[in-house]
């Protein structure tokens, strides 16, 4: 932490703020320039940095380290490479998670797991707890649903991602699934994070709509610190004043990430976009930034889906942006 | 729903949306304008307006219907007026409730509380179950921080807010608190929303940070269906790209509420600002703005808070700004 | 200027900024902490900080000193109070502004000027050149609006205020009125800006819809640079996610710029909220806040006006509200 | 426009909306709902619609026509194809811009026209007047800038891309340049946009910082409605509470512009995230999502550059980008 005294700042005011700061175990190296003194504290616990900056004559203070260590490439330098049963995320090979919003039925998964598996997808997503605006709206099969999905899985050999929204869920869900998927409304549920982290599975974690880069990572770091290192970031938009799309994806999200973590990103351009027409293009975008893959609806009758059916891709499109996905992988050096 | 088609959209194009909405159940309305044709449906149950926006030829779809109903003038035009024991919220009588981030021990409430009553406060809050964004920082002191508050709030006659961030803590705050409070990062925890509609206690729903005004309202409607219309909403600032305070009060959302909905509405200038100094201001602007009320955090000795002292009032800032505050109320036509 | 070098940075990585701000001419301070190396940059010019923080090793580049100096508190700790031939701005007495957003005609000046006076409005507002969102509308009626503007303003001892929307306009708005306008479209407009510090009139600076506190205080200084000290900041609004008011009145910048900045500063509640039953709220909120007046658009008859008539106060209106104000200003040390 | 009303409105008031807009010139056509009464108005003039929003009972103004034409894809279905000396823009071939931040002197301008040229690109950008935060900062060469372009762009038969800010400064960069570009600042700086529609070379627009993907198109208008239909529009970012990048490209606005508008449309990977190492992965990203083209800063000596450096690229950077957007543009039907 540096506490940056202003111009105006006297002896006892320096004074004041190094016998502050030395309270909180800090030691301190007073540096003067030419306009500002400033004022270096080493060594202390975690404190409020606040107090220190409503005390008389302080201009600023700035954080200097980083509140997440175990999420950041400077204590890790190389990629983090997740191992699933049929493959790895973050390694030079992309992953793309496909399949509906919601499990509704046998049929549906049978039907959609058929055509995926063809095009060599590995993951299969799908929702069995839905968080929903409206509580008169389809809540997911629950458990059901759970079963529907992993038995379609099994047959195709394929792995499985889906919501957790609740600490109570997660047995349940370590019991389905392969890995486990955090929504953007729960990215700081600081309870349910500490739980995933003494789980022995993947977590896929969304970030929140307003949410910056560095709480995400910090909300990585929850699950990290329990013990749990396979967390996989996911891009799915942010609030901004412009509404012609239903959030405003933040593709510049994934080089910054690429630069401060060593953790896996992927996005989410269904939620991000909610149309769609824009799912390909966003699509195409983000693997052509970086991202080591992207989790996207897909649907056999995206008319009839019980959520968000306008933002599913019909199959055929599905099947028309992996090829496009093929060609551009290439340009940065990664395959599918 | 209204959909307005292209000013290029066919006869066939027409068709197709009248036949996908009388699907729903709806009964269509056509009428055409000098450039669009616009089609009102009516009397149909909810669906995903977005399966209807992308048949061809539509050019937008317009919701007529507001998402909520319980929670708006238009259901009920007079004002919602909650009843405390020794008090109400939303009359012509301003409502001020104070205290510390959190409750640290007894002589610490005995103290505060001594001091509010002594001003005529009549609502303590304090919180014993804290978010903290650091797995390392004081995280609340639970059932015994409540017996506390308990403890020294019946000796004043005061009633108790505090918050709840689980639905496991529901049964323990409705023991020993008034109001229980539900904190910005859980304004859409539809499931806590939707249990706090059952008991028998009034609410105060904090706006999240991202969250519109309408998403607001939406939120008290999940409580007020269950059976629980004594919400209180209370604004705490919005995430905007100002960094200068920790959010940006929207003091525009208090006339914006009073004229949608019944509910009464308070504001928290301490989260919102993130700084002491800003209490104050910020604190009269919203009385003058014509809020009910305030919630404030106030501190026996605020240097050694183990919580968000920085934006805590000392006693005496407090009652001074309780004297400004009651020169205000008269010019909205209020008492204090 | 501040250069923290990542935890994992070498000496040889250490050397290479240090030489490369000394190449600027900076004096280089090293301070080796527990974590991170930060060199400290003291003297040199202004430089791209970019070029230094893309060097290898380098974690974050952090500025000390604020980009503004003339508008600062440290450099003019006491107020900055701007007298006009009337009154003054800044000091103890508030400041209304108050008239119609277009100069009509002359019976509409006439009218108003005769009410606005009679409850001891000392200046008066008006547009002759309007910026307008569609080429169709009411532009404006240049000199000849001036020329009505200044024969009601004089006839009743007023001061006048009006927007100049391009350097060619400043002659002939020197001319008529007493305070010019820039409005929030031309904040960042620096040519304009320059020539503001040329002439002998006070300018009163709005905030951009998107810019901070910081580049509002730069554009200030632009003017000051030039030799024209007398600047009056104009809070209006910024835009955010929240649709149900035209922008976002971020009351907390009249306290933010209290604390940093000598220089008055008032609000225009009437822009930024663009409706008129949400003036009489805001007013009274900014006032309560600790603004030193307010900019409101009053007309005698809202119903005719050529531009933005429904966020017009009707006389009675503002004259209720004038009242309400009078109240509010002894809450916080004013007269009104 | 549509007007809905409340539920509880009564006849009266219906009666009251319908006069008003008769009043207008508008026709009303209403329709009773189960719930609301909708008053569709047509044929009438432009009329500020909040007017009508304030009358009693009306809930809410719906607009129903968009405020561009002649930009839009409704107005023309088909692609707008620019048509330049030696090349188009928006048509299969993708344009790439290239160049430095300002031209700076003869030589800058012959190694860097000398390596683009060689590499295909057909488009020189670079800026002879700059706007800039700081007075102090170097403001560009002015005329003989735009001599040293042009004199190294008709040597290798490329066209200039170069920044207007100015009314005054149309007829020189008209002699000089092939393209005028408009800044995000001067996005609504009407006075200029209409110049602009009178002159007889391609307008790139850029997107304001704040400005919503209708506001832009409403710009686009203003030129086009001035008889140039030459608009080219370009994404640089817009402003979000995110600040690990200098602005978030909204890549979302490239498939929602095609979607809407017929016009052509580029991204400015440079100016939006302000660091050279995110130029490359924000580049391909935009041509993925179906961008008509990019413009780019690159500089043959970036550490020397007088201007943005710290995001331009490097001569070898650029080589190798451009090789990878070769294989993207085959992903997406274009050629490079």
């Amino acid at each position: 932490m540096l506490i940056v005294m202003k111009s105006t700042a006297n002896e006892e005011q320096v004074a004041a703020v190094v016998s502050a700061i030395e309270k909180h175990g800090f030691t301190a190296h007073i540096s003067k320039g030419d306009i500002h003194t400033v004022i270096g504290a080493v060594g202390g616990k975690i404190i409020d940095f606040r107090e220190i900056e409503l005390l008389d004559g302080v201009e600023k203070i700035i954080k200097i380290t980083s509140n997440y260590k175990l999420a950041s490439r400077t204590f890790q330098p190389e990629d983090t490479i997740i191992k699933l049963k049929n493959s790895t995320i973050g390694d030079k090979e992309l992953t793309i998670m496909a399949g509906p919003c919601s499990i509704e039925s046998e049929s549906q998964m049978e039907e959609t797991t058929d055509y995926l598996s063809k095009l060599g997808i590995k993951i299969l997503r799908g929702g069995a707890f839905k968080p929903r605006t409206s509580p008169y709206a389809f809540q997911g099969l629950g458990e059901n649903g759970l079963k529907i999905a992993r038995k379609a899985a099994d047959k195709y050999g394929m792995c499985i991602t889906s919501e957790v929204m609740d600490i109570s869920q997660i047995p349940l869900l370590v019991d389905y699934v392969d890995i486990l998927q955090v929504g953007a409304r729960n990215m700081q549920n600081f309870n349910l994070l500490k739980e995933l982290g003494h789980i022995n599975k993947p977590v896929l974690l969304k970030r929140g709509l307003c949410s910056t880069i560095e709480e995400w990572l910090m909300s990585a770091e929850y699950i990290m610190s329990g013990g749990n290192r396979n967390v996989i970031l996911c891009e799915r938009g942010i609030r901004t004043f412009e509404t012609s799309t239903r959030n405003t994806l933040d593709i510049s999200a994934i080089p910054v990430i690429k630069k401060l973590s060593h953790l896996p990103i992927v996005a989410d351009p269904s939620h991000a976009s909610g149309f769609r027409d824009k799912v390909a293009p966003l699509s195409r975008a983000c693997i052509a930034a970086g991202a080591d893959g992207l989790i996207i609806e897909v649907h056999n009758n995206p008319e009839k889906a019980l959520c968000d059916g306008a933002q599913s891709l019909y199959l055929e499109q599905f099947e028309e942006l992996h090829s496009q996905l093929k060609v551009i992988a290439k340009a940065v050096g990664r395959t599918l």
